[in-house]
């Protein structure tokens, strides 16, 4: 009989047990962080009307839809990202909706990229999105709630980098010069590629004189103080009104992070003016978040306010403030040397209970379900192999403890990481030593 | 400017935040119940090449398949279940694997039906199987599985069917007649609907004698006692030695899902001759799940004992067994007049913190983040709103507390379920007062 070969598609993957397992664990933390700050899911389908996705007319995202004429002759489409969805679902449901409305979602999104070392093209993303809010409260909550998701995740150090898109327009307002907002950041973004002389020159062309490219390229530079980096924002905006609101509303964002309490600890949320990736499409507070072991990979997550979520849909006006988690990416920089990968496990399961001879099958069950009621996570080996093949299982598995039936009814215990071994007597006494030991 | 009217495809379905949370609960549920039984998760593309989705050549499922070429000019697919991926998954990496092999996965699936009440498009599965291991246990440890999981659902009584293939096989032995054991499917399959006296004429018409089709309606017949049910199966099935078999490794796996614990309870497990949907693609074991309130609505769950789960991939023989939960069939059922929905919540937080005057958002910061630091869940409310309007949208959301500052620092508690209130004092007492009222 011809086998069909078993391959995936080029940019799309397989997670293999250990992995799927680590990405799920995140995903779990992730979740609970959103729901202890209001955030509750939404779900909206993968497959959308192609017009609803390419309403948006983002040239690149419209290249790299998945679309296709479905078997009804629909034109159709499979989501690229999650916030499309979430403004069609908004304009749709706005009478059911409670505002200000809190949600998250979490799911694969397609792009038809060129497959590359960290871009796939089907990956997971995990959103939160506060929708019809705006003011300082609003945009602290979303980055205290990408903090308090980087300090859940426990992925080492990680710093968010903060900006407003308002102090940029504030700076090119007060050096004059009249360059638009969108030639600056289209020059800035190449900053750390290729330097700041192919930036001040771009932005020379784009109408700026060489002394304020200088200076633009100065005051936005990183610095290790955020009081430092406002002063010397505070006195290049000058008397721009939007620029003062910009820094007066990032340094109330900023007060409020740390009133919440995540000042320090491993996520570190410090001011950065160099931000510009986002600022084209945010109107305000804008984040970025690096892991400082890894920065090389780049962001793992990013977020920002917007001031009309759904205008496509509907003429509701829906400003909003939300922030998406690069769960893929994270995986991706974790993996990288350096970064603070925690150990991977093949099982979930940390028991392995031995199979008996098959006449006392039932004892082995009535234990497993036993040890379960008691909260641990336990497998029965499911086939009559020989002992030695079924520790050697419980070995490559990562299990912590091996539980095999003695002759007389009574067990034998075994903790395969420091290989030590206990005579136990009946189920009871089984349970206290399992749930001992696993500590 | 012309909108794009917001609507989703038929089929196609908005989870709103209360059922999106429900969904996500019962998947938690889930997924701790296949953790605790030593399945982990794995994850697979959405999208695959169409011939790897074809090749089980259910004519069926290949005509509702989501299918069309990508940018590359290659002939993919949409998934329409999880067990094909899963057969080339383990196909392709058996050699990664450590055997036996259990794994969960949790994902949409898609297919092109015509949409109905309960029939989606686009759905979520959730299955669990045990891959390269025979026998009792291996059987049973998908039933205490399936149980446990119902069990953990908390979705009211429900009933696990479970039957063998093995016993209609030894049936037809016994009966004579050489019916083909797919025709006897076919017409039994029909016995809910039609009646036993069209399934008699077509059993019938397939060589099986009047009396021999009295004798396989009767003796498939549900029954309340199971060994009653062991007893006449027993007298019928004769001397046929794939018949006895069959009863045999239903009486043992039964008894062990007794012993793990699973025999009483909100999930009842029991014998039932009549279960033929299922029984033509597995091999062994059967199970199906029904809620005890909604029968109509059919089953909610199903699995069973499958030979080769990868033939069509790989020569290496992978015998199986594996139960799927319908969790957006659930839903459905969970909706019905009688069933056992719980309240729905429409946010997943328990706490409003009220926004207070400008000057004092840092103090409702630390206090949200005091109280999410002691596991409670907390929204602060983001805008200057009155406090009539925000003590409205904490009640509509279903939050249980609202803490509101007062001007000299302390804190104001109210509990939305019955009314009270209380004068608390600085963070410490309003985190102490909340953690009580949650109970």
């Amino acid at each position: 009989v011809t086998k069909i070969e078993p391959r995936t598609l080029k940019g799309f993957q397989d997670l293999l047990p250990a992995q799927a397992l680590r990405r799920a664990d995140l995903i779990r933390r992730l979740e609970d962080v959103f729901r202890a700050h209001g955030y509750g899911p939404i779900d909206t389908p993968s497959l959308e009307y192609a017009e609803i996705l390419k309403g948006k007319g983002g040239e690149e995202s419209d290249k790299q839809l998945f679309e296709f004429d479905d078997a009804g002759g629909r034109r159709v489409a499979l989501r690229f990202d999650l916030t499309v969805p979430l403004a069609r679902f908004v304009a749709e449901h706005q009478n059911e909706l409670v505002f200000p409305f809190r949600r998250y979602a979490i799911g694969h999104v397609w792009r038809g990229e060129r497959p590359q070392k960290g871009r796939l093209r089907e990956f997971v993303q995990c959103d939160a999105d506060l929708v019809g809010a705006v003011g300082p409260a609003a945009d602290a909550e979303v980055l205290v709630l990408m903090c308090a998701a980087y300090a859940a995740l426990d992925v080492g150090r990680v710093t968010v980098r903060v900006n407003d898109r308002r102090i940029l327009n504030g700076l090119l307002e007060s050096l004059g010069g009249g360059v638009p907002v969108a030639a600056a950041l289209r020059a800035l973004d190449k900053r750390d590629r290729q330097g700041d002389d192919v930036v001040a020159a771009e932005l020379g062309a784009a109408g700026l004189s060489a002394e304020g490219a200088r200076t633009l390229l100065d005051v936005t530079r990183p610095r290790a103080d955020d009081e430092e980096c406002f002063a010397v924002l505070s006195a290049a905006v000058g008397a721009s009104a939007v620029g003062r609101t910009g820094i007066a509303a990032l340094r109330t964002v900023l007060s409020l992070v740390r009133a919440a309490g995540h000042a320090e600890g491993s996520v570190r949320c410090v001011v950065d003016p160099s931000i510009a990736r986002g600022l084209d499409y945010y109107t305000g507070v804008v984040m970025e978040a690096r892991l400082d072991a890894v920065p090389a990979v780049g962001s793992v997550g990013s977020g920002g306010r917007y001031d009309d979520l759904a205008s496509l849909y509907t003429n509701t006006k829906l400003p909003g403030v939300g922030c998406s988690v690069g769960i893929d990416r994270l995986l991706v920089a974790l993996a990288e040397p350096g970064a603070a990968a925690p150990a991977a496990s093949r099982s979930p399961a940390e028991v392995l209970v031995v199979h008996p001879e098959e006449g006392a099958l039932a004892s082995a069950f009535a234990l497993a379900g036993a040890l379960r009621a008691a909260g641990l996570r336990v497998e029965t080996f499911p086939e009559a192999k020989k002992h030695g093949a079924q520790m050697k299982y419980a070995d490559r598995q990562g299990l912590r403890l091996a539980l095999t039936r003695n002759a007389d009814g009574t067990w034998h215990g075994k903790d395969l990481r420091d290989g030590t071994s206990a005579a136990l007597g009946t189920e009871p006494d089984v349970v206290a030593w399992a749930l001992a030991r696993r500590g």
